[in-house]
């Protein structure tokens, strides 16, 4: 089994560190996006939507990052404030740098894409003077999102909170999340991710984005269990791969491997199913649950996500997700 | 009275020249942007504004620009077709440049205001390479918005329309447009505004941006008589300042000055009062009609158009602008 | 003939305007630069020896530029007023800027070649804050350099001295001096020198420089009474077409056409010939000669430096220029 | 004592990473820069001057590295081959960067200073892909340059030569070398050495530099026990903390600490003093020698080097540190 340390005295639960942006959900869907003529806007970003998340199923949830200092930011932290999300730490920006956009086409539950707004965007301007060794220190556990890695001064701030994680014994998640935008190439990002890995606890991320980052090594291909005793070599306690429609196993640095069940659902369209799972997951970890309990509570999670419209408004309670469970089928 | 050239043997009236973007529109208005959840899209830009007016009141209309190679992009192209505007000289973009955003925010008809996604666009990566010297022999005017000077490559494709223009005797009308984002300071706002003005029959601008353009003048000082001499000693032949609210005067190289007539109305907001205005107005110059005639045309577009929740969508066609004239109350 | 209406009762004659850069010139000649290993330090840069060239050759001189704040920047400063160059339109830039350099390769006299660094030079910082509107109306002449046309800020620079220059009736050189570093691409290129060539009442370039600047012409053909028709059509009286060792011509807007002499001498370099000859044709026009006989002596001015090891230290005299004169022999 | 497994059995001792330029030492000395006229050229750039100054003492060394190309690198690349250094690491740029120079004023034998050309230079063009897993293990040591994590992509290519050396254990050396010029900010700064450092063995920098990279703790304050204390545990075994003229002091994992001896020398520049030091201690290290006695023959080479105007063309060989330490007078 898995040991995480969760210092049981300290107030906040979970601190997620990285990307606050806009999805511009179209209302008209099942066709390509250049026939919808509305829009629905939400508070969006893979740790935003974790937060999201984590805060619905009552985990004391922070956030550390930046806004725009305009009324896209002021929307965003509105929504985390309403959603009882600390926001100490969050900053806005004074350089002029934007909210990201991610307008998103359905064309059928299938076939989904996100057309990316990212060019100087306020998240990537957090900077290591944003970063408060103190608050980090009042966490039990730290997620980070890999595209706060993506330039500086962000990476920077991410590396430094990893630091001040490390020396105060806060858990750190790490969430891969790679997304080629903004990075300069594909050497860059194994580089500064595998720099970031070396310091995590706990590291979810698909079987592609491992590969990314073991592009260095000869010997690389795919091998899950040798991802994983990779990461073991240093910090990790959990490796979480995942294999899309497959489902996820999880590896324990004691050697044990695990998978969750999936349910079936009704997809609308297959965005936050990621972010619905992750967060899930972590409240299980946080309730001590064994590792296939956890998972399949994620799954629950994300099933009832990839049913609506929304990502981070669609994120369910703990009732919701019982509720779920308790109706629908379980396919594995 | 003012002599403009348009060589009736052409088979095109007008090519307008530049920005090329997307409006979105909050719907639910008389509040801040945070608290409105859902945008209307239209085809938005100052050029695509004045272009779409110019096809509405019938005149034979073409394009010079470039969108993204996106949904975006597409959803521009598709609208200026349906509205009758050739896009032989809509280029796309290959460098993953984005379409530019305007987000409107309503708060009261006096207090509109606009959050603009202006980074990486693709109407700046316009190019000398994308600048056809036959399309532009084929037309009897070419008007260019001033936002299309505000980077490379897309201010060199400017002059080099402007070059092509004077070689082939093509009315040149330059709508200054000005916005300070995109430009890196005042003196080269005003050192390449000062460049393209010179070679230009007609210039529409607000007395502000008329003094921006004098800014390197130790004698300025908002003389509307004194700026319109200054480009009659260059190519132009009518001057129009814009005052705001009270109205706009139009000199001409012969020593004229004509005021417009100006009409009440409901005022929804404000945008797109001057891209309407100009359409008409350009209207107005190819029927032959004397200024004031014009002027006041351009004025009941501009009146139909602050009226309604669009720019682009909104713009009249000549008997949606007679009815008005004949049931409105005329002002001034 | 030519008309020139250099304004008799201003102070200054001519001041200089763009690059002011070093020369480091290998001393161990005729071997290729991995094979040298000391460099002697001079004053460089088209504009700057031109200045340097007039100057030595009593003409009233001034310098508008910028340099950097370094040992590089003030060895340039001292070098101009031990010359008798007026600096005050010299300025030191403060953001951290580099002066220019130029190591020069002398393989043979006929195979020189030259190592630039351009990177985040002084010279290109020159800004519109820098021109002042007073001293260039006390001046009879202004030169100006293409080079500074190369980018932002001098760029703009560059237009406004023009703008001045223009409404002070000081006549103005353009030496194109065409480099193809610094610039983004030939379409930049032509845009930037075509607008600066319209205003101009002399311009002096090589044929493959004029053929740069008419890029965008279907009909180029490298035809230089085309070449020089063009400029006479807006403010040029004199246009000088080099041909390299086949000698120049020169245009007048009167429709003449006029060739000078070339002498024979002993070649050490190549560097530095189109500088000392257009200094020497400039203090011919401003005495009233007619052009073969300055440009005789422009190519005598010539001959002198490219049998000298530096470009701007072995600037001649009028002595110098008439001993050589009289015991040269002219080839053509 | 320290341990360094230094793998026996490969063929190379040592393999430099970094920083490859000129140094332009003014011939002229004790006057500012602005009287001096010639300049001799040398190789230059800390890991190279470390490289040349091993090389020297019979270490087999290697280099990884990227020139520009033009004359200054392959004149770089000549030396380097003269000075029996394998160059099969050390590649040809092809973007157009240029070689680094630095211009050295020697005032005074206490006033030296450096005017340095760091814009687009070649060395922090060195990639991830110009890294060789093969010919790292191939080595017995690496020795790394902080100046090399300055810019991508050389910062990546630094990280993943590291990578490789501590999988195939290469003992990890790193110069701290902080020059501020080419990095953005110190928090990006101290942020990137701190992730190099984590992964090495022996490390040297000076007192400034250590402080440098503590600034995000608050216990910050110049206690050398604790600065080498942080790094063994990571991985370091000998951390190195220079004090200027009171001389250096060398850490131990296990504890000790170690002051080595000084000479008096005529000093006639101060550049140089730590590269040559370096590589004379570092050889120490190959032959097995106690710290002290590696130490003191550091220093001896340091004097030697301060004591002659050139860095790189100066290191002395073992007959000539054996020969002055006979000769030489020790002062601590």
């Amino acid at each position: 089994m898995y040991k995480l340390d969760l210092k049981k005295d300290r107030p906040i639960d979970l601190i997620a560190l990285g990307r606050l942006c806009i999805d511009l959900n179209a209302n008209e869907i099942n066709r390509p996006m250049e026939e919808t003529r509305t829009f629905t806007k939400y508070v969006g970003g893979s740790p935003a939507n974790i937060a999201i998340g984590a805060a619905r199923l009552d985990l004391k949830t922070g956030f550390i990052g930046k806004v725009s200092d305009d009324q896209m930011g002021r929307f965003i932290q509105h929504y985390l404030i309403e959603n009882d999300i600390d926001v100490s730490g969050v900053e806005v920006d004074q350089t002029g740098a934007m909210t990201g956009l991610a307008f998103t086409e359905i064309k059928s539950p299938e076939d989904c894409s996100i057309l990316m707004y990212r060019d100087n965007v306020a998240d990537l301007k957090l900077s290591t003077t944003d970063i408060d060794e103190e608050y980090i220190k009042r966490s039990k556990a730290l997620l980070i999102s890999g595209t706060a890695l993506a330039a500086s001064p962000s990476r920077e701030a991410v590396y430094l909170a990893l630091e001040y994680a490390r020396k105060h014994d806060v858990v750190v998640l790490f969430d891969i999340d790679y997304r080629p935008y903004t990075w300069n190439s594909p050497e860059e990002t194994a580089t500064f991710y595998n720099l970031a890995a070396e310091k995590c606890d706990v590291i979810i991320g698909t079987r592609e984005e491992f590969d990314m980052m073991e592009q260095f090594e000869r010997e690389a291909g795919a091998d899950d269990q040798k991802t994983a005793k990779k990461w073991f070599d240093h910090h990790a306690e959990i490796v979480i791969i995942k294999h899309g429609a497959e489902g996820s196993i999880a590896y324990t640095k004691d050697g044990g491997s695990y998978k969750g069940g999936i349910f079936k659902t009704k997809v609308l369209k297959t965005f936050g199913a990621g972010d619905s799972y992750a967060s899930a997951l972590i409240y299980g970890l946080f309730q001590g649950w064994d590792l296939p309990r956890a998972m399949t509570f994620g799954s629950a999670s994300a099933s009832i996500v990839i049913s609506k419209h929304s990502c981070s408004d669609a994120m369910p309670t703990v009732e919701e997700i019982e509720s779920f469970m308790a109706e629908a089928q379980q396919v594995t």
